[in-house]
């Protein structure tokens, strides 16, 4: 499982606080103790919008980059915020674009940004309409992603598409078509990444842990590859060396044997 | 999700002496704890073979229907105690018959007892060569099983389908395969049952209980509707909450809330 580390987000008080306030310490100690948790990426949300926004993650990506080598996900939606979180990060070809959509302004304005910058990309499945509500529509969105991601030079293996998991709360369906989504991708895409936003589906439900372990568990036998989500939480590293075990991606099991005598398994 | 209690299983060795003993009291207070936790069947099986299985088996129904209403599975493999024990079952078109496979003799012995007593009925996706290893063929005994069944009058939605789960130690894409072949099955049968033996999964390995969890989790969006399962593991029974809500099968996640009221989600 590649593991986009979720907890770098400005929408959580004390990140906002540490960015407000210029706290380096506090951001690089969240980079350090993420990667060392097995973090793959580093997701970088200042979680602010207007006119700072581009400033604010410049300084958030210099001060992740001055803590640790692990690539970071530039996530926002400001074309100026990306190019200028993309720019201040040195490996620039293994960082991840996150993201684009379908929806006209927004793949106008990233579809340069990833050209000049050969980097990778989240894929979400949502157009001028919004998120599919079917599968099949979540499918032909991602395949018209692939398509013009694939015109500006980003090759399959560079792309996450990111079916749109929405709370369960007020979808009931939702992790269904999601699951569906990723199956029917994946059988016509094999060499693409499917990766969600596991936590998403919790939002507004009781034990928030409990559904996002066994999401990720069903998300993961139906082609789920690659994850945003808090490394720092043991049930969910438990969970994904089951579930990759039970998926047939781990040869004899070997990485749970492993985990399991480092005592890592909850 | 329908669930059938695991616990009377003579293979674990209480039960094993509760039953050489005639230990009526033990083998009740299994049958009361288990479906006060849910269960909607009980499985018996008495763990032993031979001349004695028949009157062993009819000894463990007679106290099991004692105890409680619910209906029993009939757990064996010899056609006199699988005899034995649904006639020992008041309700006797309510139990299961736990199991037949496409295997010639076992087949020919059992389809008697099924149209005289119609019954429900496990059939396992096993011939005379065994489990397929593919998920296509496990598709292909079961719909050769399915028309078998049908032949002597067992209605579809009195089938319990089970891919046969091999465990993850011996055969590291077994789970991935059998979930596989449960989504084809769903899909050319939506009326039969899905079931699986969860715990078959996580033999011989470390933890368990975080494996049983997770593939609980994976079949269950792959179509299992019903399981095999310890019903007083507090962890599988939240498991069941969770994924049958993720599933889409839970309108409003209203039992996933009512669990969680009543303080029962780990």
């Amino acid at each position: 499982m590649i593991v986009v580390g979720e907890l770098i987000n400005g929408s959580r008080e004390p990140v906002q606080q540490a960015i407000l306030s210029r706290d380096e310490e506090a951001i690089a100690e969240l980079a350090v103790s993420q990667s060392e948790a097995g973090a793959d990426y580093l997701d970088c949300n200042v979680g602010m919008v207007g006119r700072r926004e581009a400033e604010h993650m410049r300084w958030l990506v210099e001060v992740v980059a001055r803590a640790v080598d692990t690539p970071i996900a530039v996530d926002t939606a400001n074309p100026d915020a990306m190019a200028a979180g993309l720019d201040a990060w040195p490996g620039r070809e293994r960082a991840i674009l996150n993201s684009i959509t379908l929806e006209n302004e927004r793949l106008e304005h990233f579809v340069p940004l990833i050209r000049e910058r050969e980097v990778r990309v989240i894929a979400l499945t949502m157009g001028n309409d919004g998120v599919p509500a079917t599968a099949e529509g979540r499918v032909d969105v991602a395949m018209r992603l692939l398509d013009a991601l694939e015109a500006a030079g980003v090759t399959c293996a560079h792309i996450f598409v990111d079916p749109v998991v929405t709370p369960l709360s007020v979808d009931p369906g939702g992790a269904r078509v999601a699951c569906e989504a990723m199956r029917e991708i994946a059988s016509r895409c094999p060499d693409c990444h499917l990766i969600c936003g596991v936590s998403n589906v919790s939002y507004g439900l009781p034990r928030r842990r409990l559904l996002n372990r066994i999401f990720l568990a069903q998300a993961t036998i139906s082609g789920l590859d690659s994850a945003i989500l808090d490394p720092l939480d043991a049930g969910v590293r438990s969970t994904v060396y089951a579930a990759e075990a039970l998926a047939g991606r781990d040869e004899w099991c070997a990485g749970y044997l492993q985990a399991w005598r480092r005592g890592e398994l909850q």
